[in-house]
């Protein structure tokens, strides 16, 4: 199969490349180098080592003796994206070249405009080019269970029959998402589902839950490590706490801490995107997968943390419950369904309680480059204040 | 009261701005000139004559004896967006500087992100001035009927209580928009949710069906029209049959027909928005009104204009069924609720029947500007062939 990846130098889409390589697949890689560049801003950096892209590639090859086609630009631009698509038939786009952070888009109006037009206008550039270049490629798009927010009710797999008024339909969940990000998700899952209906392109959407972890088989294979971000913007919390540990920082919880959210490992979130690909979405098909494993509070997360890294690191960690800069509920119904993955094949094979030791010694090795972004973790944007006419940061 | 009218240029917003002025009220007004543009660039124009911008302006301040301010320039641009803002502390802002034609944005790519982008991009730009600048003003946003779609359940306005898995939440009623137009304004209602819950802002957010109507009680007085859109992209499907059966060209409705939508008289619609003005939302509250009074099918519309059209002009009137350019269900259910507006004291005072005489009589008026657009009025945009290597036009 040939695949093209957006966004194959972040943290996914790198793991997912090595996959397929290392099952015999074509990969064609495309991105703008965008997060490197803007963790960069921020002060911080990727604490496992990656190499500048053509590197990256070029060894990646080697390895695995299947060359990559790169493709540097923006999605975002709809020359490049026709031109790349022209160029490549593929079976298949998987598409990961989004901004992805939260934080990042609650900064203030420039980043929530950044977030919100870059991402709709690389999905929509991207619908365009499949209708007129390639109408029965398939589209695997992640999302993110942060699209549904915290309803008081199950979460379904993307659609659910309801009830009202004594009729009945099928219908999309109402979402209700927590940062410009997430709804800059919300809004491609619905623009997705209208090329669907309109053209009838293939497409899976993949409600994706946080993903944790430093290593696949292929990087522990390869030594071609994934980008690992620990600072307050691009990091996630499991992430952040991870390095606190190490660094000897108190683990910054967020408000009460019992927010619940659905996880996964890098692991297992590769061997999902492997499985949509493999099994595709039938013709004029729109599937929507819900692809976590587990769901934990912030509160467990953390202890978790502490509990690994105090046997790891032989001292004592201290958790810090520090005032939420989002804004989010505090305690809430939490029960998404996530059949779909399993019925498709789908075993997990690790577990966040497990993986946290693997992470925390990950940092330790490379503990001198987490030292150097030690003052990037602590939490500076907050939501209330996210603002036009100054920055926060 | 001082009210900021985002696109004073366009058809609600010129009727809404002489209204208020009528009743004693500050308006400052705020366009691009963009629909004058768009349109001339299909080759048409308004029937109604609609003198330049600044002649209408002072012309009207001069006639209600009140001076509005009007700013040249684009919301999708900040920094336009907080000048107006922090020069002009207004109670209420009235949203309505949107590109408005769902042919427009299925014309091709380039038409879609310009849609998508334009209008999310002024609405992010106006929470966040609303934010830093005024946040006890009240937003009074255009929406549309059309972003519910025609599900096969009741639609209410704006929220649902359902039930699923024997739990009970209130919840957004799920979108499903039928053009990159409808969801731009489903994007937008999504961030404005968003913005009501982070930072409070009071917002009316106005699901409204399809408007027609060329007078209102001071259009009557003033003769100062409205503009008056019949070409295929900016003009409404009422609006295009009564030009066709003053031209003499068989009324095209798309398809079987029997597409129903919300209909709602000019002057009312003007009445329901001060309406909202007088009432506004609380402090931290969004509120959704669906502002329509009846509903029709296609085909009940085309009958109306035909009976109207040829008991004034003295002809026979031909209803040709031609392919629907859109993808839209032909038969489906359609039972929104319209309870809100009525309980704040609204009165309906037009009907649409009675209506298509007057709106008849005026495109005779100005038969010789319909007839100068008359190659402008049947469908080329055609939803199916939307692309974005050659453009349909």
């Amino acid at each position: 199969m040939k695949v093209i990846i957006l966004g194959i130098d972040g943290y996914i889409g790198w793991a997912l490349a090595l996959r397929l390589l290392r099952e015999g697949h074509e990969v064609v890689g495309v991105d703008s180098l965008y997060t490197r560049r803007r963790v960069e801003e921020v002060g911080s950096g990727s604490v496992t080592p990656i190499p500048e892209i053509n590197r990256r590639i070029s060894e990646a090859s080697k390895f695995y003796g299947s060359n990559i086609t790169f493709y540097h630009g923006d999605v975002n631009d709809p020359d490049f994206v026709y031109n790349f698509m022209e160029k490549e038939v593929s079976d298949a786009i998987v598409h990961l070249a989004e901004q992805r952070s939260a934080p990042y888009s609650m900064i203030g109006l420039r980043q929530a405009r950044e977030t919100l037009i870059q991402n709709m206008g690389g999905t929509i550039n991207l619908v365009y080019a499949m209708k007129d270049i390639a109408p029965k490629a398939h589209l695997l798009k992640l999302g993110t269970m942060g699209e549904y927010g915290t309803p008081n009710i199950d979460i379904p797999e993307g659609f659910f029959e309801i009830e009202y008024h004594g009729r009945r339909d099928t219908l999309p969940f109402p979402k209700f998402a927590g940062s410009w990000y997430h709804w800059s998700k919300v809004h491609d899952t619905n623009n997705l589902m209208f090329a669907n209906r309109v053209w009838g392109l293939r497409i899976t959407d993949v409600m994706q839950g946080v993903v944790y972890g430093t290593r696949t088989r292929e990087i522990n294979e390869t030594g071609f490590y994934t980008r690992f971000d620990i600072d307050e913007v691009w990091g996630t919390a499991m992430n952040r706490f991870c390095v606190q540990a190490v660094l000897g920082i108190p683990i910054t919880a967020y408000g009460k801490g019992d927010q619940r959210r659905g996880f996964l490992s890098l692991e297992d979130s590769i061997s999902c995107l492997m499985l949509g690909l493999e099994k595709p979405a039938g013709e004029g098909e729109y599937r929507v997968y819900n692809q976590f494993d587990e769901h934990y509070s912030i509160n467990e997360i953390a202890q978790f943390v502490k509990d690994a890294g105090e046997s790891i690191l032989g001292r004592s960690i201290e958790i810090s419950h520090v005032e939420n800069p989002r804004v989010e509920k505090d305690q809430h119904y939490y029960n998404p369904e996530h059949r779909k993955l399993r019925e498709l094949g789908y075993h997990p094979s690790r577990s966040l309680k497990e993986d946290v030791h693997e992470i925390i010694s990950d940092i330790q090795k490379f503990r001198d480059t987490a030292e150097k972004y030690r003052s990037s973790v602590a939490p500076k944007t907050y939501w209330k204040e996210s603002s036009g006419l100054r920055n926060q940061h």
